[in-house]
C-alpha cells in the first residue's frame, strides 16, 4: 500500500477513533466539516480549556499534574477550591487558559498549505506544520488566546486570593477563544 | 533568477541587515551558527523578553501598545514602576514572558524538516513550519516557556500589588528560556 492507500487507510481509523471517543461539543461542527473533505483528517482537538496544573519545576512538564481541567467558563470560587486541594511543597502551581487546538493530517503539502494559510488568516496565528512524511502532513492549528499565570509556590497560594477582577477575566478571555 | 539563485540573494540581504541591526546578544551565536550553514539563514530573532503590554480588548492584538519591555531579568520594582505609568480607562494590561523566538528561512522542503526536528527535539515543542513557496520555507523556532499574565483592567491594577513570589518566579522563567 502506498501514498494515498496509506493515507485512506489512516484517516478510516482515524474516524473510528473519533466516532467511539467523541469530540467537544464546541468544536464538533468543525471537526466533521474538515473530516468531510478527501484530503484531510482530524487526529486529535481540544475546544479551548482552563487548567490548574502541578509542575515540580519550571519547565518539566512532562511530570506536571492536572489539578482540575474546565472545558467551560469557570468562576473563581471554583478555582479557588480546586486551588485548596494542592499541596506540593517543592513545586509550583499554575492556572492556564488555553487554545483551541487541532490536529489535522493532510493528504498532501499543497493540502497542508492551504489548510495552513487559511487558518492564519481566521486568527489562528500560532498554526504550523509539525511534521512532513511520505505519509501525510501535520498540520497544528492554534490561537495566541491564552493565559500562563503562577498562581502557588511551594504548597502555597502566591496571589493570596485578593484578586477581584481576574477569574472573571479568565472566563472571558475561555469565551473569546471560542468565538475565533 | 531561480530557486537556489533567489534564495542566495535573500540571504545575502539578511545578512547585511542582521549586519547593519544586530542581534540579541544572548542570540548571537546561535544566529552566526545558523547562518553558517548554506541552506539556512536567520530572518528575525529575539533572546525571550519580559514585556507590559497595553491591549484595547482581549485578542485584539494589533492595536496593542508596549509600555515596557525588557531583554533581560527584571525587578518587582521595575515592573511596578512601568505598571503605574498606565492609564488605559478602558483596556487591560498584560504581563508577558515571552519565548526565545527565531525565523529561519531553509533552501528546501527536506533542509526545514531536518531543522525542525533538532528544534523540537532540543525542546522548542512550539515549533513550526509557517510557509512554504517557492523560493524558501519559514521554520519558526519557540519554547513553550512563558507566562501571560493580566495585571491591570480599566486603567487599575487588578493584582493589587500583593504578590510576593511572583515577580521572582518571572525572573526565573525568563532565566530558564534563556537555558534552553
Amino acid at each position: 500500500m502506498h501514498g494515498r492507500g496509506i493515507f485512506e487507510a489512516e484517516k478510516r481509523r482515524a474516524l473510528e477513533r473519533l466516532h467511539k471517543e467523541g469530540a467537544d461539543d464546541d468544536i464538533a461542527g468543525l471537526i466533521e466539516l474538515l473530516n468531510g473533505f478527501d484530503d484531510y483528517f482530524t487526529t486529535s482537538s481540544c475546544s479551548g480549556r482552563v487548567i490548574l496544573i502541578s509542575i515540580p519545576e519550571i519547565g518539566a512538564k512532562e511530570e506536571a499534574e492536572f489539578i482540575a481541567k474546565w472545558h467551560r467558563k469557570v468562576s473563581k470560587d471554583e478555582v479557588l477550591k480546586a486551588m485548596g486541594t494542592w499541596k506540593d511543597a517543592d513545586g509550583e502551581l499554575w492556572l492556564m487558559s488555553q487554545s483551541p487546538i487541532l490536529h489535522v493530517s493532510c493528504a498532501s503539502i499543497e493540502k497542508a498549505k492551504q489548510l495552513l494559510s487559511l487558518a492564519i488568516a481566521s486568527g489562528f496565528k500560532y498554526s504550523g506544520i509539525k511534521s512532513i512524511t511520505m505519509k501525510r502532513v501535520m498540520v497544528e492549528i492554534m490561537s495566541t488566546e491564552r493565559m500562563d499565570v503562577p498562581v502557588g509556590k511551594g504548597g502555597s497560594d502566591i496571589l493570596q486570593r485578593t484578586i477581584p477582577g481576574f477569574y472573571r477575566i479568565e472566563g472571558e478571555l475561555h469565551a473569546r477563544a471560542r468565538q475565533e
